[in-house]
């Protein structure tokens, strides 16, 4: 394992964290695949339970959903806060599915302690260090997005705002980079998975609704994901996408969900994971 | 004026925008050129004074310097605070050059708006929704840097999230997005001063300092800069660059800089623009 | 099927490209899935024969290897010419396998032909359009890589350069683009593989070694393409990489090619595809 | 100056080139500031004289015209060919300007070497080595624009196939890269200037039409050119844009071009370039 520092760290410095995150590659449980699913945003009881229950009864083993929402517009639906960490509760409670929801801005921290397993810090905040720190001080597991365009060093700086707090539950999440094509939102890049579980420990988890932004593209990406050797997956899944609120073009259908993840599971198999409680 | 907004947003919001903007057309003075200069880091007070009689005398018409730092990775130097604060007051007191200043916890806020007469969101905040939004409550000015490879609709959306509060003091500024190319730092996109011209009446200033990374490349890109039609140069001057805690080789020289400042005079009069007092 | 079209052009050319299309499509024998493996360059008789024989063995379906190379630098090695083209057509009698190879120079084609049953256009010069129609006119298969930087749709619009000649036998490659990140030497975009099969019915390769650029990578990268869907791969094999004239570090050896193919085949297997004769 | 070669290459080599490099800076005439102007496309004897009448009057250096065009489709027009050349010549010996034309095959060559005083190759056969060594042999000057997303070491590692067959006059051109901004065309790339003239003591000239895409962003993106220190400029101008055959839209009126080259002169002035017979 190579760690990767800044020059200005200190003989001192780079040996304490050596030692942290061996101790932690010691402690850890075998990481196997994590299928993290559920809506891009919460909107209603409906469908959030609707949602859970259908990924939940198809092998899903983390239930998502957005509470507060970064949107590029001011004017864009900003997602139900509080009430909407009062359903993803409620989901939990019902189903027993560990909770991934972002946060965006350290004084909603409190509230989403409540109920998340994993905070996620997307994209946008990959570099907003006092949010970082704030979240590595709060000791609960933390989902880091990679930025648009942020380099693989970048993404593991990232990391240790939060490593340096002296909380090793950290998950890397690909979820597609800036490039010039414009065929495709985003360009998912899976070169990333290999060459990150080469520089860290920690678990590389793949997003690929938001890279492809349509839904035929995302089973395909999933099995490349898990192929590549990646240690889980996040993915957007929605009762009637058409509906949905925001990134409706790009959410599975819960319907289809089932033998989604049994390709997936396929997938994973041939890169020597196995699809059950991770991370 | 062509006003880029999501299609999300109704014909009130969209009609409010325009009036706001017609409005503050009306009442602006006309803006020429601004020269803004000063260290990238505040490191101790003889550096800022000197900096600052420097730069004053030269004709710089404000002057920056940061006391919270952005840094890569948690190990490196962080800023020096309050007291980098204090520091840029009394350099503000001695030379009445308005300060220019970063702001990246909303918890300093109050201690930044106590010098600061432009607080400066740095391209790594700049879809930090939150942080916008609360400087957009602060009525002060806000120069919002273009994240590394954020377009120029985003930064346009970026620059909604303040003006959505009432506050329609802000500065666009360019400085340098993330390419294919690794022979300089970042690729200074000099097409997005019209482009952003045509789309907004918000003035746009160019930063050649952390585009180039390197002294010898800052001048030309400033003279490019200023003959494309930008409204302002923000660049970094040093009087001991090689000494500096940060960013010491793409900081000028204190005693190269009134070379500088007239050169860059020279190439803003071929764009019809005259350095003195603006914004 | 969607055909992507220049607005140029006029109802009969649009009409009659997609009769062509359609004709062929009607005669073309179910694809499945190629692996095309063989070293960068030809080097020596050993190393070709050495090679040819161990990926014949392990279940290879064609043989590549380069008598003419594109080098950056002029000063590099430039390839065996001729005698490379003669020593590929000594490995083609003895193993049966079909020849893969590149042509820079129109001149060069009629002693490539008596060899090549595809001819590669190189990622530099997939919009080297004189090239294109000759090889076209050639009537042999062409296997066209995407070029570092070039869209979806450029792509596209150089394979019409040699449908138009008549010649529908076109294969296309991903190898990688250029992006910001320099972790690795390019990146490969798997997402442009289920794109490309939504706008075109041409087989679409993936070319792992390129991208990769070190060995590590080829395996997973190798996985991830035949997931997502591609129809064969394109793979560097050398009996002793250390050893190799050029792009030695991602070259896999020839003695752990047959493990490596029987991965790939289940990885294909996920996404439908069967790993024997195609094309 | 620094020199860029590969590793590859020999000491004998590299002093060669060195040698090579300090005879022909010893040789050369003092290099002041080009401006090429002329339409896209020959289209008519009338739209070529007329062109080359106003361009000539207002101040131009050389004439520029594309006889040959390189177009992604191969249903688009391709340009007159060889009677394109020959109103080029008739242009030339009305105007006394020299001829700026572009090569895209090799069995043009000779043609083309009756009229061109430079022969242009494009960007997309910036890699095409065949067609660089074939130029470099004929002795006549070449003009290589850089690629979409050439690095700077590729395009210098392109002028030396030219400069290794003995012909040292070599024009490099930035003409706009590719990036994720789709605001514009191409993202012109000013920073390219200064560093080729640290890297080279080749003359380094811009193209502000292809980067830009539309005319209102010729004039700014030519001035800024001019003031970041290049050599020159290669501009697109046309009678009547409107009615052009190609890339209309970003090409300069002729009417409005006296105005154009007197503004490019005052900004060259800044960069201590002044505007008459260069190269």
């Amino acid at each position: 394992m190579m760690i990767v520092m800044k020059p200005s760290a200190t003989e001192d410095e780079i040996q304490a964290v050596v030692t942290r995150i061996e101790d932690a590659g010691a402690r850890a449980h075998p990481v196997n695949f994590a299928l993290i699913a559920g809506p891009c945003t919460v909107e209603s009881r409906d469908q959030v339970l609707t949602t859970a229950d259908a990924v939940n009864a198809a092998g899903a083993t983390m239930f998502r959903g957005g509470a507060y929402k970064p949107r590029t517009s001011p004017y864009a639906f900003q997602g139900l806060g509080v009430e909407g960490l009062r359903l993803l509760a409620e989901a939990k409670e019902r189903t027993g599915l560990p909770i991934v929801t972002e946060l965006m801005d350290a004084r909603d921290l409190p509230a989403v302690l409540e109920v998340a397993d994993v905070i996620q810090i997307g994209a946008r905040n990959m570099q907003n260090y006092s949010l970082l720190s704030e979240v590595g001080r709060s000791g609960c597991a933390v989902l880091i997005k990679r930025g648009l365009s942020s380099t693989l060093e970048e993404l593991l700086m990232a990391a240790e705002y939060v490593l340096k707090e002296g909380n090793e539950n950290v998950l890397l999440c690909e979820r597609g980079i800036r490039t010039f094509e414009t065929a495709y939102r985003f360009t998912l890049d899976l070169t990333a998975v290999p060459v990150l579980k080469e520089l860290t420990h920690l678990p590389v988890i793949v997003d690929p609704s938001h890279a492809a932004g349509r839904r035929a593209l995302v089973e395909p990406l999933s099995l490349a994901a898990a192929a590549v050797g990646a240690d889980g997956i996040i993915v957007e899944v929605h009762p009637e996408p058409d509906e949905a609120i925001c990134d409706g073009p790009q959410q599975l259908r819960t319907d289809a969900f089932a033998d989604y993840a049994a390709r997936v599971e396929q997938a994973a198999a041939v890169a020597g994971k196995i699809l059950h409680a991770a991370v």
